[in-house]
């Protein structure tokens, strides 16, 4: 039977590094590449299964030329190197770098959920992103949820200023690398939760749009942004039924389930 | 700046239901559905954007009629319902099934990573896929992995015989539901399991492959299988640097990296 | 300023064997040891500080004559290896199996969150002890709980039988290891679902109370059991908000908060 | 057969409060109650039960009027309700509370694996305890090891300057409250901080002994403080097999297994 789609790769390679001039690196690697394997699927050829060994091997190993805070370019380096191996049609790489907070000149907090991801692939396919994961924000004011339609099963109640919280998974494409990747990064991030903090939002999808036109007009090499923006509740809890009044300031977090929402904004 | 692509819904929506006559049921559900929501993103109108707490209660609410152990009709029927809504166009529902072994006729043992999926798509655009996840396999021998391309970080030993676990990510569409969902579900569960147990392999590619030949195989209603199949390595341990032999038995399994294959089989 | 209880050791060090008669271990070690290191901690002084990284190789080392499914007496290996150093005065090790159901000659299917446990200790101190985490088992009737005091804050019905689950974790101490102990530890399992499906309980507490008494009866060289049962509730979906009776079939699983009930049984 | 020690509780309840005049404040509380339920394990009188709904419940409602900051106030507060039922003879509170870093006067970023504990004990016997977990901390510099014991299984070179990384997990216990709790707290954060990156320690323990000794020279109600420090490890990446020379800047982060290293520093 015809084989579709594939790829193969390693995935959570983890690397540090420590930048004599210039702080700590630490990044996950993930890389997956396609390419003339039909018969590695079909018949067992290996001929052309480049072992994903050789990738970990690989990625250490140009680490130590190429890898600084500009994690776009090192995923470029990587790309164009497995681009070499002639079988090789297509290289996706991405990488995911810790936070850590600089408190001296050799010591650092981390601990932090925030990823900044880069997402590159390279030959048969090109494109070029970037990311943000694990970014935890949360307002204690200026968001509403009202005037939404109601069925049998509707019994939420009309919110006109709640509590928002929501951790930001937001990846953008440049049509081309910004001359600086992190001054960059760090400039869409700083965007990010500044909207957040400072613009009113009327739900979840309008924070998200609102945040992700700033970002465009924000940065000129970014030509679209989407998010994907969980809604992590904070409940009023119910104290009427001991009662109690609610005075508006005592919530109850919950895990699951949680509002599940994913936009784009494009220019 | 215009929005692009969007969609809203609820996630990690826990059900479990006491089936009187059949056992037990225990899911958790995402809904996500597109619509005619363009105003809410931009102007903060919620005139169409049916509350995520509503689909958590329709959830449960038509759980009490509809929900079995064929959860593909549960998701046809959540489908149907939030396409009665007018500016609905297309909504998704999956469903991850937890695994209860029956051992008395009202006792269960749980705990297993494996899960059965299901995902329909239904209104602007259709499609009909089942599942399995954390189906996690090992074989002891029966694998290997030679005749692959080396390079100068290529240290990596041929392998004639090696130990294979993976933990198995399978979905494959259908043409049409089976009659019973159930039933073609166990089967399917059957011959991956059988396959890798029982095919010698010259890859993990190889016996992805092999698996999914033998599912279209096997069920007719199947169009198409793809795999995600991480490789759970369980490296030979260098006793040799204690001035040991390693006799072949005593292996370090490391969570990470893995290698990391994706595969598609189609008729 | 002094220096009070301290321990060094490794960590989450995973090994697996196959066993050419007799299948396949997969097990997770911990070693602590405590000795005369009080120098290493307040003038860094290291003579005695026996690097955890051999205490890892030491692990392997020894796992390819001694490790078998008696894990048990692997751990009295290890320990008794680690006291052979005089600056050591005690040892503890800790092994967690996982559990790998046999398919074929050579195949199997993990995917378990049930895990063996051995802890033993030797030295300055003695224990010998087994246990069980991650057994999870679910009743859908034979469960109450009913009769308990209230207070303004008490809203919780009598439930005259309700469903329970819980994930088992139990501790219990040898006062000499059994002949087989992997055959005692099979029994004991098989005792605690055996009652936990087949006992009516009035309480998880009730429930726990008489799995450990049916132990302590089960097993002459068991000298107590230790349990916590966290309480995996399923709530009652509230429908008469929808206008709808709720038939008792639907539940809502929670993860948290959770009832968390802790006992002991002895002789 | 006897019962021996037991407590019942509630886990994992999720709290969040804004403090209009003083920011925002996220805890997730365990209580746990020691008293004469005896009679609830081996005959199933729930009569003494109370009910771990009815705790979840009083945290809330509790809540409203006394939760601030001052997390040690709060969990005096919930162990002095319990302890208002003669049944209950001892009340354990043990409060973990979330990390947010404030941005505007509403907005907040999370995200931090960073908890401040306080744990009481009242009733029965007491104890009052505060600490932190999940402090990550790093430095490039400014720690070694070297002149531990050697034997066959020793191949980890001596280190006179290595990377050295953990994750904080300490506890320390109070004579007194001190006024400010939170004031404390920040005070022990910095103490640990800033010995970490400013000590040179000639392993984990000496480094752990450093930052202890120093806490209980900068907090007089202070009595005791205990560490955990898994050492997470950074292996310099074995270039030489693919012909290149190391150069002391790339490495590998492992996070299995790993160093777990436990002291106490008393008075």
């Amino acid at each position: 039977m015809p084989l579709g789609d594939n790829r193969w790769g390693k995935s959570e390679v983890r690397v540090s590094k420590v930048l004599p001039e210039d702080g700590f690196v630490d990044i996950t690697v993930q890389v997956l590449l396609e390419g003339d394997v039909g018969p590695a699927h079909t018949d067992g050829d290996n001929m052309n299964v480049l072992p994903t060994d050789t990738m970990r091997n690989t990625i250490y190993g140009l680490a130590q030329e190429h890898l600084t805070h500009d994690v776009e370019r090192f995923a470029e380096v990587l790309c164009g190197r497995f681009l070499t191996n002639d079988y090789v049609e297509t290289a996706s790489v991405s990488i995911e770098g810790a936070t850590w907070q600089r408190e001296t000149e050799t010591g650092y907090v981390g601990g932090s959920s925030q990823r900044r991801v880069a997402r590159l692939v390279r030959g048969g396919r090109e494109s070029t992103a970037a990311g943000v994961k694990g970014l935890v924000v949360l307002k204690t004011r200026g968001s509403a949820f009202e005037g939404f339609p109601r069925d049998e099963f509707t019994i939420l109640p009309e919110a006109t200023d709640r509590l928002l919280a929501t951790s930001v998974t937001a990846d953008w494409s440049y049509a081309s690398l910004p001359a600086d990747t992190t001054e960059t990064w760090d400039l869409v991030r700083k965007t990010l939760v500044d909207r957040f903090m400072e613009d009113w939002s009327a739900s979840v999808q309008h924070q998200g749009y609102l945040m992700g036109e700033a970002v465009l007009a924000a940065v000129d090499e970014i030509t679209e942004i989407s998010f994907r923006l969980p809604n992590q509740h904070h409940l009023p809890y119910d104290l009427a039924r001991f009662g109690m009044d609610w005075d508006g300031t005592v919530f109850h977090p919950v895990s699951e389930p949680y509002g599940d929402i994913y936009l784009t904004v494009t220019r």
